[in-house]
């Protein structure tokens, strides 16, 4: 099937009337297929990107299975290359952060004048390597959802979905509602998906690690599903002492919100259908786990900042262990 | 085979000459069948209480493979329960911290007026509750040594050996270098076991402590050896974390010591052969993990002195879901 390519770029850099007019999901996963499914499916000028399952994927489609209602979406514009498509509105970036250096190298041919990054990923330091690689302005979303890839072309979408999204401003600082964030968030808001504006991006993806420090890590290393770790009185207090580090250190870093967040997430976690966290399936599949963006930037940032976090620290020395036996790379941190 | 009992205990609560003239041994797996194997073999008077492999200990003897030599002793006086053996000089301990409200309360028929305890255990809280159970004199000893029973009366020594004895005071002050801390230390030499006085039982358990938080508690949540957890830098610097955070809250309990004893510690580990802990035979076994002694009695010690540990904390709380998990028990911590 030939891809929707757009040989002439030239919308001016600022914002032009109906953008984003066409959307490049790069990764077809849990994330990205839901997300980039749901658009595609609400009418939206879709093309993806993926690694592996293009042909399965032109042939097939996509199917998502999901609380907004199931949907299989065929005709898709899918290639395994980025110079296979031209310059997109929005990339969206729905791949693993530990792939980041080697695939925003390859999204060259996706840049015109008028292209942002969506980067639907979770952690921090995400935002600034992307800007200087491309040159475009970038933004991130946290997705706090449960969906996994169950086999290629196929979604299922267990819970929950909402995301946030805010926009990179240079050192962090807030950059407010800017009209790529509003113009993104009607486009999710038109295809179904439920969605917010962050004003500081930087305190969403601190919020976000509020639920992906304790869940991603403890799930890998005592090998448990989020239920397991909420039922037990000994994992859940650490469960929860992890959340209120996170909660700190965040506030240390000037990014600070409130601690009934906190309370929040351990009361959606408990109401939450039992969910292996993403971390956990990528270690069961023996892929590498996304330590530096989760783990090691708000770890770094808060010994920066004066207010160590010393829990998150240990578990991320387990996991970097973990890590690297499962894929037997031998490491120097 | 009759044991050897006394039946006319007579001794002054003055130490006696000759003090210990007959000693038991409770416990007879990788602690108490080395040390009173050894002693044993020395010609000491040695009685065992085994809660299994009582008619094997019998029929066959105790075999010790020991790079202090190969031995096997035979003839052993062996009981399966206390009243089957009058009071003896020295009950030595080497069950595990575990059983310790249970296997005490049986053991009423072995006090004597001469009679002391001698706890070849690790952790904090040992000695306090045993004295208050029997009414006689308790001394630690701890045991930094690779040993582990093999199969029914076969004792593996691997590594190491040195015993550190000290005697219990209340409140846990330093008791200097009693008559009973002489006598054992001197029992111990003459039947080769390398051994040293502790004038205080507290420091001495807090060192010990040094290498059981980290080691016990990694091996079982990472499945590692302690060759693998010095080998890969994140591991190693976590180790080395745990290991100061265990020498500050001692100092903060007012039993502290020089900090050069963390390096020592790490530079002994580095030169020992690879080793399971026994936290992770007791785990992979299916056993009640020692969590109270080594975790839970010095996290709530350091936190009622001001300091508290952390990580500790944290790993104790992995551990103990991971403890009832695998004996499928509920918590209530």
């Amino acid at each position: 099937m030939p891809v929707d390519t757009d040989p002439s770029p030239s919308e001016p850099t600022d914002l032009p009337a109906g953008w984003p007019r066409h959307w490049t999901i790069v990764g077809v996963g849990g994330v990205g297929g839901l997300y980039g499914g749901r658009l595609a499916a609400s009418g939206a000028d879709v093309r993806f990107l993926a690694r592996s399952d293009v042909d399965h994927l032109r042939r097939h489609g996509l199917e998502l299975r999901s609380p907004w209602g199931d949907a299989h979406v065929r005709d898709l514009a899918v290639a395994g290359a980025a110079a296979e498509l031209g310059p997109s509105d929005v990339i969206v970036l729905a791949t693993k952060t530990t792939d980041n250096a080697r695939v925003v190298a390859q999204l060259g041919p996706l840049v015109g004048p008028s292209t942002a990054v969506l980067a639907l990923q979770n952690g921090l330091g995400i935002e600034a390597p992307i800007a200087e690689a491309l040159g475009v302005p970038v933004l991130g979303g946290l997705c706090f959802v449960c969906s996994a890839k169950e086999a290629p072309g196929v979604i299922v979408h267990q819970d929950y979905g909402l995301v946030t999204v805010g926009e990179h401003a240079a050192g962090g600082v807030a950059a407010g509602a800017t009209a790529r964030v509003a113009a993104i968030v009607a486009a999710f808001e038109a295809a179904g998906i439920p969605v917010r504006p962050a004003p500081s991006l930087a305190v969403a993806r601190w919020k976000k690690l509020v639920w992906n420090v304790p869940y991603n890590g403890l799930s890998v290393v005592l090998d448990a599903g989020t239920d397991e770790l909420q039922a037990d009185p000994a994992t859940r207090a650490l469960v929860e002492a992890l959340m209120r580090e996170v909660h700190d250190a965040a506030a240390a870093c000037g990014h600070g919100f409130d601690a009934t967040f906190v309370d929040q997430m351990l009361a959606d976690t408990d109401a939450m259908t039992p969910y292996a966290p993403s971390m956990q399936l990528d270690y069961r599949a023996g892929r590498a786990l996304e330590l530096d963006a989760i783990y090691r930037a708000p770890v770094e940032a808060a010994a920066a900042a004066g207010r160590p976090m010393v829990r998150t620290e240990a578990l991320w020395r387990q996991l970097a262990f973990l890590d690297r036996r499962a894929r037997g790379t031998r490491g120097t941190r």
